[in-house]
């Protein structure tokens, strides 16, 4: 199918556990030069609705202007990609604001993945919307391949992870990354897969614990109401020797008897080691409770990364989902524990639409998916 | 050194993060037939005081007397084993208590092993103890050959552990598990070792994250105030599509793309995925959050184990440490686990003094340790 963009609106959608991810696609010729069809009318209506603004408070949706990609193809067509989120309880104000703005449903191509995309498939039908739905594993390949392509300086790491004012981001060319590679995704949960090309992959691992966890229990045990308050009480908090107890705090005597396994003395030895003494429960405070469930997740995900790495002998490993958006803290994380773990031989790598691939791939492979 | 009951009262003492274990041993003629010396007066008074409750209300301690084992060898002598608990935080207390009690310190032989055991050092040698250090893996696989060797039905394992009325414990003979095995100690944190002879053994992995941090989190988020609250909280609650969102909950599309994976559908798909949404959160049951925290502690030692089993090719597991004690729901959900995850090839173990390795381990290397 080749696109027209007098005749349709092109979505490319990723309904997770907690995040929608939408990637709209504005052709750059938009309406000029031709008449105007109902359909192209409502491309226009649904444009000029998205592109007007950046907060889209009726449904707490944000578009994240700074990743907007201009003058890229998308088969015949030349355009740009505009990012939006929003939480996926309120999807159904977004089909009903779509209604109530006026907005028509005909003309607009709608390709979506992820565990909701089903569950939702119904309210789009009903929109009469052209909606498809195409797997998680395979958008998130497309959508990655076509965003080192087409996306500048879309590929970094951190230099420097554990040394706060040393620290750097380095940006690498779209070729630096070499396959094979491990793709892990880390939104509410996390999943690993092994790339061995543009278009083969393989799912190796996984795990139920990611973000949803993190954000979950921060909610449950700080006055955070989002991921934001989280990550904002997080930043300014401190887990080692509060929150959890580190190897350092047990004395010289055994810190010696360790040195051989080479701890330094704020390893974390054990996690929410200091939280079984009511007192200091009650004393914790909010931000370092938030920095310890952080630091858990960021464990977690690191040693199932360290597994995958011996499993398969791959050594580059790229980082994606909405987890690490705005959270540098979780990538230096990381990035410092697979860089210690495997002496540094392990190479950790992010994007700056770390949160989209699925959604751009869902795009990307929309005249490939069966309606 | 030999020992000589009259001369002596011998304690092995694990100090971790929060519990300490204490194995008191009992020899069978002590005091008979001999003069009454100070140290074997000494050595009465500790064993009329420790023998004559199963609780210690001063310290919060307990003396698990279904553990006890009669007519067991320590050097030249025959006696019993005595398995005693309690909170680390105590310790200040139980020290003062030997005192306020007028049990004399003089002949008494303590060998400690923990992270504790070097922070307490100085506490132990004002009271002029004979007090000495062992460190915790070696302690560990000595008092797990002991306890093989001398313990009638020490070692089990869960038949049908996924299915609650067919699930049975079934105890197997000394010489069922074979070397080389993976011993697995989940205490408040977790510690994997590869253990190849009754002497041999290397510590190959290991975690942050064990039951401090189901305690923890159990304490703050529930009304718990300790492990048996926590535990009882767990064992009445279901995480599943109540804070854990599982595959089945996302639709029945959904599930049939996933099960290739041979997925069911109460595969847990995002731990506390259900936890992101406010009204949710607040209708959370604390029960439910409890088998939660339980379930997210089972997972990260069972990814952890599989790790190792993949690192190292062997196939029989040996779980241990107090965090397994009182705890059928946890050895029953790793079981299963290992069960899946390797298609049935994973043995897992378990022993009935499962929190006290370490602690016998220190009493059986009293003699080979330097004061």
């Amino acid at each position: 199918m080749s696109v027209n963009a007098d005749e349709t609106t092109l979505l490319g959608v990723d309904l997770g556990n907690s995040l929608a991810k939408v990637v709209y696609f504005e052709p750059e010729k938009l309406g000029e030069n031709c008449h105007l069809s109902a359909s192209n009318s409502s491309s226009k209506a649904i444009r000029d609705y998205i592109t007007s603004k950046t907060t889209y408070d009726e449904v707490d949706g944000v578009r994240e202007e700074s990743l907007t990609i201009p003058g890229v193809p998308l088969n015949d067509l030349t355009g740009s990609l505009h990012f939006i989120r929003f939480p996926v309880i309120e999807l159904d104000t977004v089909i009903g604001l779509m209604k109530t703005k006026g907005l028509p449903a005909k003309g607009i191509t709608i390709t979506a993945t992820g565990m909701g995309s089903y569950v939702n498939r119904k309210d789009f039908e009903e929109m009469e919307v052209d909606y498809r739905t195409a797997d998680e594993f395979t958008t998130q390949a497309s959508g990655l391949v076509y965003l080192l392509q087409h996306s500048p300086k879309e590929c970094y790491y951190f230099e420097n992870p554990s040394n706060e004012e040393l620290c750097r981001k380095v940006h690498v060319e779209k070729d630096h990354l070499t396959y094979p590679y491990l793709l892990v995704t880390v939104g509410s949960a996390t999943s690993i897969c092994l790339v061995t090309s543009p278009k083969d992959f393989t799912v190796i691992g996984g795990s139920s614990i990611g973000g949803a966890m993190f954000l979950g229990l921060c909610c449950l045990v700080t006055p955070a109401k989002n991921f934001d308050e989280a990550m904002a009480l997080a930043k300014r908090g401190n887990h080692k020797g509060t929150v959890d107890k580190v190897i350092g705090e047990v004395g010289s005597e055994y810190l010696q008897l360790r040195s051989g396994y080479k701890l330094p003395p704020d390893f974390v030895l054990v996690s929410f080691g200091h939280m079984l003494d009511p007192e200091q429960r009650k004393a914790a405070k909010p931000e370092d409770l938030a920095r310890s469930l952080l630091a858990t997740i960021t464990t977690v995900v690191g040693a199932a990364v360290g597994d995958s790495v011996r499993a398969t002998g791959v050594k580059q490993v790229l980082f994606v989902g909405s987890f690490f958006g705005n959270n540098d803290l979780a990538k230096k994380q990381i990035t410092a524990m697979q860089h210690f773990v495997s002496q540094g031989a392990v190479n950790s790598f992010f994007i700056e639409h770390e949160g989209y691939c699925s959604a751009v791939g869902a795009l990307v492979e929309h005249d490939k998916v069966k309606a």
